[in-house]
């Protein structure tokens, strides 16, 4: 028997309903098999920050650095301030376990229907930077308050930290059909980041010469992102272009509700962390409402992260099936999740 | 008679051809009035860097600030390294010339097609900041070309700086039907720049009771602009993230050949300058192929910041009356100006 210790933090608003399916489903796919799955809940995000003023203390921390990987659902809540349990908690589980790359694949399944493109039509995958870049939190302010106020944030980007993604993000080109890698920067006003990143795709292309790559503006991304989704295949870029053309890239291939992702630690130094892209969504929460999919879609992520390629597929394949056959059904946050574990049981 | 100096800076690629144009609809705007336009040409470029490695010189610059108002074509092309002629000349002048207002109109016009929304039901303003955030310039890099190479990049924000634009934002928003402004910016993360603005729009608020306001961060607001555009009338929000959205959104308003915009200096200390906000295109550079009307409608931006509301107001409907009857006809560059230039004449 192999034993996956699994530590989960569900967090806030619909962090928990979804995060629920999302075990329902991976206990679905370990059924019958030798594998066993322990779960860990930590109890943070909001509710923990209002009762003792935590958001993730070094124990915690050391706590979940002893687990094999991390479900996580969302953080934030309009009763904490900004920033406070978005830095204090969700970047620092991705810094501090050094989770450089944060894999966000965007696919239009048959049965989803978008304004803009045809199922079958966009599969791409976003390799963003998790752990440099303007999120470093290194930034401040003087005269906070006062007419003469002054604020800074600073974006720090380093060979190291660059070429490790880049690199990871060839190595996902390679390994697809279309092989082809877009950078996407603004290295004509952000000189100095921006071309650190160009010349690393540069160099690292070497090593990965049938990958064949461009270069976008992340503005230009944008207008590419809506007017011809499916030229993409691998795109690699910075942690806060990633925030960005993410979102975007999910509203344009049906929504956040099927938007899943990885915080990838390569080197297998730190347990990697899967979660869905969107938010807490405090207007919906507790209303059974929420698309357990994207989460869904992280666990099969989790599950090929952590070798079991086959269970991976079947989860994925659930939801592809689940999909085509969805139509404008209604179902709850926990009809979804019965589903999808049903198709995945087979 | 008023004379009005109008500085060219035509630019690079398709930037002369759309600028040629635009000048031809100016005239027939100005027509039969007692308002006289002298152009004064400045070569400034890619032709003129190869040629002196110049971009803009101080006397370039003083010659420009004697003029009235700036039309400018596009600044770029793949024959200089990128950024000398972006930092050196497009961004020099607007923060030289402290454009600290970047007003880029979104109107779904009739007989535009777009995925996303009907015409008519889409129509706001984005007031992009101008002269500060991580546009300054403020970055570096130590052992560049070296793996032990690391390299900044500071945006900057200060309260004098977010406080003007936003007022402008808000007067904006008041003289609009639905007085809705909505500030976009990433306050969870990037917490010291972003408070400060979400801070400022709350302070000025005060001023504008009836101005109501909301705020997202731009990674949702990328997903709204696809999702519900009509959602948006008035967006303020910092330079790159001006940037980005809205190239995202002039994608779902019809394009970047619809899109003008204004870098507007509203204290008048220094010319305006009106452009449109796609780039010198080197692809199609030459061919006749580019659409001027994004330099036509940023034209009509000019008129009406000199004062001339009643010619501006004629080519913004001459415009809308073209588009109204466009379908899918293919016109050359000069054809579309010429069209345009004689429904202005009526
Ligand atoms: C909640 C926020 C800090 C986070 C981010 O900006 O990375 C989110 O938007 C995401 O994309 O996972
Ligand atoms: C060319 C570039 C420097 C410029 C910018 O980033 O502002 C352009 O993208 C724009 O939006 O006007």
């Amino acid at each position: 028997t192999r034993n996956i210790e699994l530590a989960v933090v569900a967090g806030d608003g619909i962090g928990t309903e979804v995060v629920e399916q999302g075990l329902t489903v991976l206990e679905a796919a370990l059924a019958g098999s030798d594998i066993a799955v322990a779960t860990t809940d930590f109890d943070l995000g909001a509710r923990r920050w209002h009762a003792t003023g935590e958001t993730l203390t070094d124990e915690t921390l050391d706590a979940i650095k002893g687990h094999d990987a991390i479900l996580l659902g969302a953080i934030g809540d309009p009763t904490v301030p900004s920033g406070v349990l978005e830095r204090g908690l969700l970047l620092k589980l991705r810094f501090a376990l050094d989770h450089y790359v944060n894999l966000r694949p965007n696919k239009l399944y048959q049965g989803v229907t978008s304004p803009l493109a045809n199922p079958g039509d966009v599969d791409f995958v976003v390799v963003r930077e998790g752990t440099e870049g303007p999120y470093v939190g290194n930034g401040g302010s003087i005269r906070t308050g006062t007419p003469h106020e002054v604020a800074t944030e600073v974006s720090l980007n380093t060979a190291f930290g660059v070429e490790r993604v880049v690199r990871y993000a060839f190595a996902q080109a390679a390994r697809r059909e279309r092989k082809h890698l877009t950078l996407v920067h603004k290295h004509n006003v952000l000189v100095n980041a921006g071309h650190l990143w160009r010349r690393t795709v540069e160099a690292v292309n070497a090593e990965f010469p049938e990958v064949t790559t461009d270069y976008l503006h992340v503005d230009a991304a944008t207008i590419f992102l809506v007017t011809n989704p499916s030229r993409f295949d691998v795109i690699v870029t910075d942690n806060l272009f990633g925030d960005i053309i993410t979102d975007e890239a999910a509203a344009i291939t049906g929504g956040m509700g099927l938007a899943g992702s990885a915080n990838i630690n390569p080197d297998g130094a730190f347990p990697s962390m899967f979660e869905p892209i969107h938010g807490s969504a405090p207007d919906i929460a507790g209303q059974g409402k929420a698309d357990p999919t994207a989460t869904v879609l992280s666990v099969s992520m989790m599950l090929d992260h952590l070798g079991l390629t086959e269970q991976a597929v079947r989860v994925e394949r659930a939801v592809a099936a689940d999909l085509a056959e969805r139509g404008g059904a209604v179902r709850t946050t926990a009809q979804v999740g019965v589903d999808l574990a049903a198709r995945v049981r087979g």
